[in-house]
C-alpha cells in the first residue's frame, strides 16, 4: 500500500536525513575501501591511521574514543596494524592498564600515500557542486551531529 | 606538528565531507539504537523491519542489496527476527534457494511505534535549521551519494 508522505508516520527515505546520511556514509566507506586496498590497508585499520597522523601516541582508549569504536574492536584492529609493521603498542611505565600507540617509519610513510587518495575521494564526491553549497552542507550536518550528541551527552 | 591545511596533503576532519558523515552517521546511529531498545528491537534488526515496512516479502538477497548488508549479515538478522516472531522466513517454491520474508502481526504493529521515533530522532537533528538549508542540505548529500556510487559501479 502506498504511503502518504505527509500522514505524520511515513517516513520516505528521501526525506529523512538519517537515512540519507546512511546512504551516503556507506558510499564513502565503499570507496575508501576500495582505493586503500592496493595499499594493503583495510577500513578498519584506516581510521587509526587516520587518528594517528593527526596525534601520534594516543592510548587505547583515546584511540577508541577518536574513532568511535568500543575497545576490543580497537584492539583486533591495532593487532593486526601492528602485524602489519605500521605501529608498536607500548605498555605505559606509569599505568600498566595503559597502552600508547605509535606510528612505525612505515606507518607514518603511508599518510603521504593515502591522504591525497582520501582527498581525492571527498573531490569526487563534491564534483558539480558549488563551494557555497558544499559549506553549507559541512554546516548544517555539522549541527546536525552536534544536535544529537547534546541529546546523548544528556541521556549518558 | 601542526598541518597546514592548505597545503594540498593535510586533510583535517571538518574540511573532509566524508568524516563528516561518518560522524553524523555515529550520531544517528546511536540515537535510533538508544530509542527502539525500550521496544526490544536492535539496529541490526531496525533497517531490515524498515526495508520490510516499504516492501513485505522481500527475498533475502534483495532486503541484502536494500539495507546494503552481506547475506550472512543478513541472514543473522533475520534469524533473530524470526525468534523475536517479527518475520517469517519462507523457502520460495519456485526456486528452493531462495527465501522470502514477511512481516508477522507483530512486525506489522512495530511499524506505527517505531516510525514516529524515527520521526521524531530526524527531528530532533534538524533542530534550529532553517527549512531552505535542510532542503538543500538533502539536495547536496545526495548528490554526493550518486556522484560516488557512479564511479562505484564504474569499477564493479
Amino acid at each position: 500500500m502506498a504511503k502518504d508522505p505527509d500522514d505524520g508516520s511515513a517516513l520516505p527515505p528521501s526525506r529523512s536525513s538519517g537515512y540519507l546520511v546512511r546512504d551516503a556514509n556507506r558510499a564513502f566507506q565503499r570507496m575508501i575501501e576500495q582505493r586503500i586496498a592496493p595499499f594493503g590497508v583495510t577500513r578498519g585499520q584506516w581510521y587509526f591511521l587516520r587518528a594517528l597522523w593527526i596525534e601520534d601516541g594516543l592510548s587505547q582508549r583515546e584511540l577508541s574514543a577518536r574513532v568511535g569504536t568500543r575497545e576490543p574492536t580497537t584492539v583486533t584492529a591495532l593487532r593486526s596494524m601492528e602485524k602489519d609493521g605500521y605501529v608498536r603498542r607500548v605498555q605505559s611505565r606509569e599505568d600498566r592498564r595503559r597502552t600508547h600507540v605509535w606510528l612505525t617509519a612505515a606507518g607514518r610513510r603511508l599518510e603521504k600515500q593515502l591522504l591525497p587518495v582520501a582527498r581525492q575521494i571527498v573531490d569526487e564526491a563534491e564534483r558539480g557542486i558549488a563551494v557555497r553549497d558544499v559549506e553549507a552542507f559541512r554546516r548544517t550536518i555539522t549541527r546536525m551531529t552536534k544536535n544529537l550528541d547534546e541529546l546523548l551527552d544528556r541521556k549518558s
